[in-house]
């Protein structure tokens, strides 16, 4: 079957690119099989980098300290000989079975594969914005509300109101504050305390912009919305005294962080346990042959959610989906210590010892 | 049921001190169960450090290459807060349950133990001095023939031939040839070639040795032996030159190295596959409830002899284990970047964070 213009066919597509994800491009690499790599964040690392990217991780074997963000690196590093191509910043949004038995999938940016084989190693889901929750706000989303800064373009001129004590939002408060081509008309940065998990530099930055009069802080809660002629004009603000006051906007630009959200994967056909993907521990193969589920997304008797686990259980994946990759090719487990065809995969030169 | 004296009480026993009955401590000392660990070889590592102590190996997630000696160091710094207590150069000879459910577990060197749960984490087996195989050459053992040096007082004096191309061949002729209290009468050592894996510096030393007269080096290799009057009296040795000549002796130390053998296990009882034990997929357990086994020992469907399936069934089995010990307490999976529990017995701060 030919394919239609513009569509990856590959041997195997990965989804998501946290730990387990980074790892299944390694075990299905030891078997010389090339992947791609979709995740919804902008870069790789999955919750890792997400959720704790400075903090200590003591339970990786061998490995008694490291940061998320280490990790990750490190997993990077391993995996480089096996050049697999990371589709970052989209979700998966369709899974099909084709006739041919291989999977189209495609991605909210309109990527477009045709696969023999499908890791599902989405963790926790895909991270999505965290929402503002606030009646009637939902209405605004994509004209006046926005969770993400595409064009800066646009928001040039306006009056901004900016939520959020992360990096995200001291950057885009600073970046709009600023002489230059995006400079808003005014900026408003509203937190709810006098205290930021952002850097450092970047807060006494924004303290001197504030001083200079080219933005305000304000510290405190948005807590109900103003609208006017089917528009929103501004927030309301519960501050630190108590006092509920109006800040009048063009644009609010929230920045809450992000938080996982199973999404599409639960519309796939696969069997479900709890929201978790149903797998065998023989293969970690789903209910649809030829999709496997490796790390904190599967279910089996014993599961415990350890990245070791999902490390296993991208090894034992690949030998599962080598079948369906090669189907006249018996597969036999080589080791990296001894084996000069995994030397020559992954890149190093076989060594010589005195016996 | 009160202990016989000398007898260890403990809940966790581990049989073979590799990096899967190392990460087995970790493992177990995360749900804050003390273990002892057994192993026949005289230094941690198992097969990592008798087999490829300086091999790099490519497939431990996270660490894009290591030595088996590096991968040992590593998880010995890993397992330092969980304190558990080591029996070296001793095998297990006896598993026994007990009618109170525990086991009694006894070694070749006596140590004894009454345990809760078991973990048989042995690999290939124990690690066992490689023969040397001449007809009629086992009825000397012990008396003539050595593959191990306990007392080197006994052979001071002798006439001795020592054989192999490594280490300890090397280290043991420098040791008798040389003044001191051990000297022997005379050293010969053989090796098939002229050519060590032993440290340079020690080939270095014995090719001065042998310059001084106080030792000889034969290139040949051992074909037969020479006996009167019920005694071991020399080796055949064909040289290089394939003349074979008698070399005369006392005693034979011979250094082969090490290879694994299953051993005793095959007699506890336990159901086994192929001289492998068969356990479940959800606690790695046996056919014997309260013994669990790990890493290249077990087998099950879908098995890979992998370090890192042998990590994540330490995980599992260790969680397996846990209410044979705390038979009331519901134990929960915490994770070690954000658990103060896990934090203390680490002994590890837990760190703060802004939000």
């Amino acid at each position: 079957m030919e394919a239609p213009q513009g569509v990856i066919e590959t041997d195997a597509v990965i989804v998501g690119a946290g730990p387990v994800g980074l790892f299944q491009v390694f075990e299905l690499g030891l078997l010389e099989v090339k992947a791609h790599i979709i995740d919804s964040l902008a870069y790789p690392g999955g919750q890792c980098i997400e959720l704790y990217p400075d903090k200590p991780i003591y339970d990786i074997p061998a490995v008694p300290v490291c940061t998320g963000r280490e990790l990750t690196d490190n997993l990077l590093k391993q995996i480089e000989p096996f050049g697999a191509t990371f589709h970052l910043g989209q979700e998966v949004s369709v899974v099909e079975k084709q006739q041919d038995g291989r999977f189209r999938v495609e991605t909210s940016k309109g990527t477009s594969f045709l696969t023999r084989t499908l890791f599902i190693a989405a963790g926790v889901g895909a991270f999505q914005p965290r929402l503002l929750k606030i009646d009637g706000i939902e209405k605004y989303d994509g004209t006046q509300v926005f969770y993400r800064v595409k064009n800066p373009g646009d928001f040039a001129g306006k009056h901004l109101v900016i939520v959020g004590g992360g990096d995200s939002a001291l950057d885009w408060s600073l970046n709009f504050a600023q002489e230059g081509p995006h400079r808003a008309e005014s900026v408003i940065l509203i937190h709810r305390r006098d205290g930021f998990r952002a850097a450092p530099a970047s807060v006494a930055r924004m303290h001197e912009r504030c001083a200079a009069m080219e933005m305000q802080f304000v510290v405190g809660q948005i807590s109900g919305i103003d609208e006017a002629g089917g528009r929103l004009t501004g927030v309301k603000v519960m501050g630190s005294d108590g006092v509920t006051r109006v800040v009048p906007l063009d644009v609010l630009l929230v920045f809450f962080g992000l938080s996982p959200k199973l999404g599409p994967i639960a519309e796939w056909g696969l069997a479900l346990e709890r929201k978790q993907i149903l797998v065998d521990t023989e293969k970690f193969e789903t209910s649809i042959p030829g999709i496997f589920a490796v790390g904190d997304i599967n279910t089996y008797a014993g599961k415990k959610k350890l990245i070791v686990s999902g490390f296993h259980e991208a090894a034992l994946a690949a030998f599962g989906a080598a079948p369906y990759i090669f189907p006249d090719k018996r597969i036999h487990l080589q080791y990296t210590t001894t084996s000069p065809k995994l030397h020559k995969v992954l890149g190093v030169e076989t060594p010589t010892f005195d016996d």
